[in-house]
């Protein structure tokens, strides 16, 4: 986290999304500390979610809190899958759509945006069912869109011919409250969850995702969002370069 | 294949679908021979399509000859992903769609009807572009519905909020030509072709999809489809008594 912030820092990376575990081994209040100091905006914490653990409700209240206590606009929301032995995805969805109006009060008063994050099909069994952008759009509309927006990730959405009528609907909404890309990069790993290709390396159109979203008038930021054991495996400095330079050629 | 289509027949299964490659194993003739004698129906043929490939044309051909040889009414199409290096999605869709018509002058002097298949969008990028039921129909909207239909699996199909009103559309404009179930288990193996579940080990709504087909006034084959080295380690026997008793309990 620390070499992150300050590798951020020099290469004149204006903020950066935070994971919560990484976040908990820093100490909440130390990574709040250090972004500012380094003048790095916290531009969302992930991830709250999982509304199927016993104790989702508690568990993402603390998670409001941190992103607050971080100067996180944003807190990512992934669903979790189906519970235990269902096959209930229908009931599975609707269940998130009222876990995250169980949410909103607390949300509201802490000043912090939940983002209902759709992740690609091949998660819908057992990390989120919520597997399209419509279905995350359904789901947040009962509620305020200052309150409830979704997440916007090239990674699980580019293979959808809806995708682009759906930005639409979320820019007209103002539900946009994050924008993240990656690339899709094959053959698929084992569990298939660490297979994020810096952007450049697959085959979405991430320009134009981003020119989508500009359309909608959304001016967030944009996050880059790599899980990738090669990635991983390589001294950070230098991904920060690379992911920079591709952010410049493919997606701005 | 011998020991597969003498299994069926003893254990009273009235048709099987087959795969090229291993039609081509044992001869297409012997295998027409073979299954005839067995007083089995052979209710498909896998697989046509990829038809990024440079000999598409004449491959899809022999294929659709090879099914009318085996007395298949349909081969199944799966599209192929996106050509070497493009990124261009929605220009792959309308390829397959034209491709799909060159092939059915031929496919309807053959008597062969074309089904193309959705797969799961975790396929999108290096399998097949098609990769939900509405995109499927949408391809096959130009053409004769006698001469193309579509495949409805349930392993690629179940996690889409949008299946059921598409199921309903393929009744309603005679699409369906080939219905087959698979089960959706996890974690998914590398590269993720082979994770296919027997009926009742996974988590999909097997039931309510035959319920679905059926209501569309279908009335051809269901056919079980299972790819998964778990499985193909045991003795097909004791695989094909188990895949009837899970048929039945989970599909029936």
């Amino acid at each position: 986290m620390e070499a992150t912030i300050a590798g951020c820092a020099e290469l004149g990376v204006p903020g950066i999304g935070l994971w919560r575990d990484q976040v908990a081994e820093l100490g909440v209040a130390r990574t709040a500390i250090l972004a500012r100091a380094a003048g790095l905006e916290v531009t969302s914490l992930c991830r709250g979610g999982f509304f199927n653990a016993p104790d989702w409700f508690d568990d993402n209240r603390r998670a409001i809190d941190e992103a607050a206590e971080l100067g996180a606009p944003v807190l990512v929301l992934v669903s979790g899958g189906l519970p235990e032995g269902s096959r209930d995805v229908d009931g599975a969805r609707r269940a998130v759509g009222d876990a995250v109006g169980r949410l909103v009060p607390h949300a509201q008063s802490a000043g912090v945006r939940l983002a209902i994050e759709p992740l690609h099909p091949m998660f819908a069994a057992d990390r989120c069912v919520v597997a399209t952008l419509g279905q995350a759009l359904d789901l947040a509309e009962p509620y305020p869109s200052s309150a409830v927006g979704v997440c916007v990730d090239t990674y699980h959405l580019w293979w959808d011919d809806q995708v682009w009528a759906q930005l639409a609907r979320a820019g007209a909404a103002g539900r946009i409250a994050c924008f993240q890309v990656a690339d899709w990069i094959t053959p698929l790993p084992e569990g298939v969850l660490l297979g994020r290709g810096l952007p450049g390396t697959g085959c979405v159109e991430l320009r134009r995702f981003r020119e989508a979203v500009d359309a909608t008038g959304y001016t967030g930021p944009i996050e880059v969002e790599v899980f990738h054991e090669d990635v991983w495996s390589r001294p950070g400095g230098e991904v920060l370069k690379e992911t920079i330079e591709r952010y410049v050629e493919h997606v701005l």
